[in-house]
């Protein structure tokens, strides 16, 4: 998507340890004509499919997935990062290790909002270990629902988590994937 | 708004503690095409006033906040709640303390996203002991930019949030303000 990634090189920073910095557009200050057309281009890359909720996960997720939602016309639901050890009530768990902290956090939904007959399409910011992706798709897989696939915004191509999660049979589509990055030389995009 | 009312009535679940649960619709699934309505309403009330940018706090604010975002065709900025003792960078920091979870946390906000001749309108899901939404308004007034006011969606008018906010000198605007609520008798709405 040509619009997205014009806008990371003109507004993305690169920092040590391969993190990319873009919270004045996508996840702290949010541009939300920019979401639009980012919302557009998953319900394009998938018109062919019937989807019947999105999935995603707090905080920075969350944004992208609402403007999303409204060309898919369906509700959303965001998997909530907890660190209670006694987690109360009818949910879904997971368990999902961040990269940019580098802990592990447990990840909740509950039941009555994720069905066996729901169709999700899971959305998120990044995909750069794939911790997060598994973590969902492994709640939707335990509610018995049909996961039709991913949507991402920004893929960290040279970590491992874009083949696993692929190489699990889910179908992943990334906005931009980002082959290389650093300080220096800038930013390397895949075709 | 008396569609907010009724689907509070409707999907609304009063529990003890004066707990109101709205996390089919509002906080946990999302109804996109009510927070739509929600957005548009927003816009109509602070249709007499410039916005120049929407600042909400992680997470349920958030989609509310990027749907009524797309009614003022400005950003989104939210604020971060951290337990991190050593706060590092360029931040604007306040303290919230939680109604539900009954602890305090740090929000924190990236001054380059908060500037002097901004306009904020903070937008929120709950109104409850004011904590946060106070938190919010002095990010906004550190940074010296102008407070437009608040829009919020549920206030519970019952707890003195929505009077010490006000007697502050800020402009709420609540779309559905609850007198009194009840497992037993149900919720009473203010005129």
């Amino acid at each position: 998507m040509k619009l997205l990634k014009d806008r990371i090189v003109k507004d993305g920073k690169v920092r040590a340890g391969n993190v990319l910095k873009v919270d004045s557009f996508l996840n702290h200050q949010m541009d939300i004509e920019l979401f639009g057309e980012i919302g557009k281009e998953f319900k394009r890359r998938f018109s062919d499919r019937e989807v019947s909720k999105i999935l995603t996960i707090e905080a920075s997720g969350i944004g992208i997935a609402c403007i999303a939602a409204q060309y898919f016309n369906v509700p959303v639901v965001f998997a909530k990062k907890t660190q209670t050890k006694n987690i109360a009530g009818d949910v879904y768990t997971g368990k999902v290790e961040s990269f940019t902290h580098g802990r592990v956090y447990d990840i909740i939904v509950a039941k009555e909002f994720l069905k066996p007959e729901d169709k999700i399409l899971i959305i998120d910011d990044f995909l750069a270990n794939g911790s997060a992706l598994l973590g969902l798709a492994k709640l939707v897989k335990d509610a018995g629902a049909a996961l039709v696939g991913a949507g991402i915004v920004i893929e960290k191509g040279f970590q491992e988590g874009g083949e696993i999660v692929r190489l699990s049979g889910v179908r992943v589509e990334s906005l931009a994937i980002i082959d290389s990055m650093n300080e220096d030389t800038g930013i390397v995009f895949r075709d």
